[in-house]
């Protein structure tokens, strides 16, 4: 049986969480959002990072109980059913980043693969946490996800969909991974045809500069996602959580490329929004081939160091 | 003593260089864009891969004496000594590709770092060569970078230029490795401050398809120095051969980008042209300490594949 290519995807971006928001009242949203998406026809949603709740690390809590409540410990579980439920009874799939609780107390930024029939495709863990273990004094935000994440522990690995997806080979990226051209490697060296991205990323420099206002971060944020879908040769979508969240700003710019690294859609406000392409899969294959042909192409005996160590190491100098 | 860390840099685009010209032709338009640069204050000028010769691997060479007529087997040597007292004599560095014969016979697609007192810095051995080493039937140019050229064996080394030129850790890639993040992450674990390349780019597909002009070669080809100089926190400086050179189009495009991924100067012309930036070597500081510090955040455990091995590896389906 041929499987058909061509597969219109959707972003849904979503506006700000508020930390008193009634979980009843997110999945609402991100269940109107489904609903416009399936609407439209599209066959796969891509939801934010950390998308049942606000961006808890932010604030520093102390209150384990509080802390654990931003936590799913299964998936799907009764608090988020209903989308599970809505989805499969509109045939279509999608992505959401939750923070995962597993059984043995390990706590990850996860994102979740669901196919159109409900089933879950697969499960990625970020990798690549920013931020400090330790808050840092005088802050007015955090940045604490090294202080209740851990490292994500299975690499980048990549799924793939079924016919009704069009049998995209797809991966999985959480929010500051797309910075980092080694996630993408490693999903392009499984062939991967589309990369699903859900990010949470301020509209200031969240590392305490001054020279970096929200146009520049949404620069840095397409800039980042177009580059490494063209040379990995993949559609990738990249959603945000956006505008002042608890007081925070979150940037927007939500986007579809396409495997040139061009914008083909991208949202226009900081609010719930639904963006939209038609995504031909074969279209990854003249560059997969040719360009970035890796077994033809790429030199493996030179990259040593990239897995050799995580740190710089100058040169030392000339004189 | 301290260093000034602010270093105004040149571009040198070339115009096409026609198989049928002298040596002593193209080495003189090299000298007056090295003087134009020069006279504009730069310190550092950077020309095209391949600097001194048509791009020849378009050719089918058979005759052996033709072939290694093309390359240097000495640098200098008198072929290029005007160059080098020249720039000597004004004190300016530069960085020029050419095409190496090593005494052993061995040959690469190469580019030399000069001081601005004349002694060479370093050299660079391309790594990713793109083509083929059989001639392709039936196509009007060929590309047989692989059957004229031995693959880079030195990785992607960089070197700390002396205080002449604010002490910048810089590195070289030759045109098809800009396209490779493994090649910028090498460097990039090197702290590189200054990435120079030079390109000789084919304004429309190379490998054969019809699905790329030279308006999107040229977007391809700046997407990818500005993100891989963001994800890298450096300057990046990237410098073409342009025009129709031997009645093939060559893109121009040559651009110099910032630690945050922008354009800050660019080429307006097909021609030789110099384009000019103050690049503030300190400005990758924040970069290199806060969202791309390498030791606290990036997870090498994770990358195995990128070294493990060249080509690509598709999972398995879900039925």
């Amino acid at each position: 049986m041929s499987v058909a290519r061509r597969l219109r995807i959707a972003g849904a971006q979503m506006g700000p969480t508020q930390r008193a928001d009634p979980r009843a009242h997110t999945l609402g949203r991100m269940i109107a959002l489904l609903e416009r998406a399936a609407g439209a026809g599209a066959k796969l949603v891509v939801f934010p990072e950390l998308a049942f709740t606000t961006f808890f690390p932010r604030w520093l809590i102390e209150d384990p109980a509080d802390l654990l409540a931003c936590f799913e410990t299964a998936m799907p579980n009764p608090g988020v059913q209903p989308l599970f439920d809505r989805a499969r009874a509109l045939g279509v799939g999608f992505c959401a980043g939750y923070a995962e609780l597993t059984p043995a107390g390990q706590r990850f930024n996860a994102a979740i693969l669901v196919a159109p029939d409900g089933a879950v495709l697969g499960r990625y863990r970020k990798v690549h946490l920013p931020g400090t273990i330790a808050p840092r004094s005088g802050a007015r935000f955090q940045q604490l996800e090294k202080r209740y994440f851990a490292y994500g522990d299975q690499g980048f690995p990549a799924f793939r969909a079924p016919a009704a997806l069009g049998g995209a080979i797809t991966g999985m990226l959480i929010c500051n991974d797309r910075r980092w051209p080694e996630a993408w490697r490693v999903l392009g060296l499984q062939g991967v045809e589309l990369v699903c991205i859900g990010y949470n990323s301020a509209a200031y420099d969240p590392n305490g500069g001054q020279s970096e206002d929200a146009a520049l971060r949404v620069f840095h944020s397409q800039l980042v996602v177009q580059a490494n879908a063209y040379m990995n040769a993949t559609w990738a979508i990249a959603v945000a959580k956006a505008g002042i969240e608890d007081g925070s700003g979150l940037i927007g710019g939500s986007c579809i490329v396409d495997p040139h690294g061009r914008i083909v859609a991208e949202a226009a406000t900081l609010e719930d929004e639904v963006i939209l392409a038609d995504c031909d899969l074969d279209q990854c294959r003249q560059g997969k081939t040719k360009m970035f042909d890796f077994a033809a192409h790429r030199r493996p005996s030179q990259y040593g160091p990239i897995t050799e160590r995580a740190g710089v190491i100058e040169p030392q100098g000339p004189d």
